[in-house]
């Protein structure tokens, strides 16, 4: 039997990369869209508690049964599982992507892309967010079809310790070919943030947020030299936040325990 | 000097519970508020990157500096270190809530509260996410006063392991007083949602999510065991989201690294 595949993302459904994700899945199995119908860019892991969800059948990927969520990335694997697909076949594998830029190091924390993986991982399934580090708007996917499907194929041969979703992200298109496959850590970087303040028709101020990129990390096995490198990086990621090295610290230190 | 102390949360800047976080404070040292413009609950990490901000300052804590701010809490902390704050001194302390629930276990990862703590730690600043595990409109924050302050000051004195943030949970209201404080991890428990499904008056259907809370954890030394028993639970997070001990297996299980 091929696998289930739910395919979700967070630059919605009528995007470039869910749609080249789309059509490399339907290379390796069954596949099911349930994605946002609108861009989800920077919504992280939030959920839609305080309003209604939307959710209407679309057919714009030639025969790829698919579902538009007015809700972010985790609704829309929410929805997939407990609604779509209540009661029946569960998928094999959730893929979410591929972004149209980057989601190394802190910026997986902001990323809806694997905001949608996480959550697959959440319940029990493997999960692979890929992104693509080029923000270019006419940037080029085609080089990622190969790696998409061997990463997919991996992952539904040997499965995914439990708990885990991979942060896979591509370097841009060059003249040489991707060097291969990195298995990484988060590297240690920031965004440091600036405002733009602009004064609107009505004179009042309003701000966009903007930033540049610094990374601290000095290291080789992380994302961001993986990327510069012109290797596909590959994070292995939790969702169990726990410092667990700063519970004994905790425990010694403070006085106010008791 | 006293210390400086941000202020913010997810329910929103006139919610009771920041109301009642600022009224702790000020006995803890200067205050400055910013916080979202209106409920931001369940928006986990999420920024405003594809749309504009909006800040103004606002007269409604008696004297303390605040700003209401349209994005997200993670904004709201942007937005405070680098507009409002620019070129001054930074924050001793970041401290968020108090969240009008629970956000215990795996809520940390859709936590606005969570968010805007962890967004001042990798801002390399002490911060601290305060919630009390009461949803009732009408919730008693009034036992929460004492522990707020004794760990506040506590973060104060000893600061706190690099990259950490305090995810701090405190029992609803009982006859009995909290029997202290535990340090813990994150349960391992989760969400099973459910799609309640309505028709709208143009008859398209609409949904609500609504879910119910399944602990699988068994332990004693995580925050749905303390908030069980009564304690106020305290656990320490970070941003780091990398499962470092699956870095070797997937190097060592995977065909495709070459």
């Amino acid at each position: 039997m091929k696998p289930l595949i739910l395919v979700s993302n967070d630059d919605g459904i009528t995007s470039r990369g869910i749609r080249h994700l789309v059509t490399v899945m339907k290379q390796v199995g069954d596949v099911l869209v349930v994605a946002p119908d609108s861009p989800q860019s920077g919504m992280g892991h939030a959920i839609t508690v305080n309003n209604v969800l939307r959710l209407e059948e679309v057919d714009i990927f030639d025969g790829v049964k698919a579902y538009q969520c007015s809700g972010t990335p985790a609704d829309c694997v929410k929805m997939a599982r407990h609604f779509v697909l209540k009661g029946q076949r569960q998928p094999d594998v959730v893929v979410s992507g591929v972004n149209h830029g980057s989601n190394t190091s802190i910026s997986v924390l902001y990323s809806g892309t694997m905001s949608a993986a996480i959550e697959g991982a959440i319940e029990g399934t493997p999960a692979i967010g890929f992104s693509l580090c080029d923000y270019r708007h006419d940037a080029d996917f085609s080089h990622t079809e190969d790696y998409i499907k061997k990463i997919t194929q991996q992952v539904l041969d040997k499965g995914l310790p439990k708990g885990v979703a991979l942060n896979v992200n591509f370097p841009a298109i060059k003249s040489e070919p991707i060097k291969g496959i990195r298995i990484c850590r988060q590297a240690n970087a920031k965004w440091v943030e600036e405002f733009d303040r602009r004064v609107d028709p009505n004179r009042k101020p309003y701000f966009w947020m903007t930033g540049s990129f610094v990374n601290f990390d000095k290291g080789e096995d992380n994302d961001e030299w993986a990327i510069a490198n012109n290797y596909t990086s590959v994070v292995p990621c939790q969702f169990d936040l726990t410092a667990h090295q700063a519970i004994p610290v905790l425990n010694e230190d403070w006085e106010i325990l008791g």
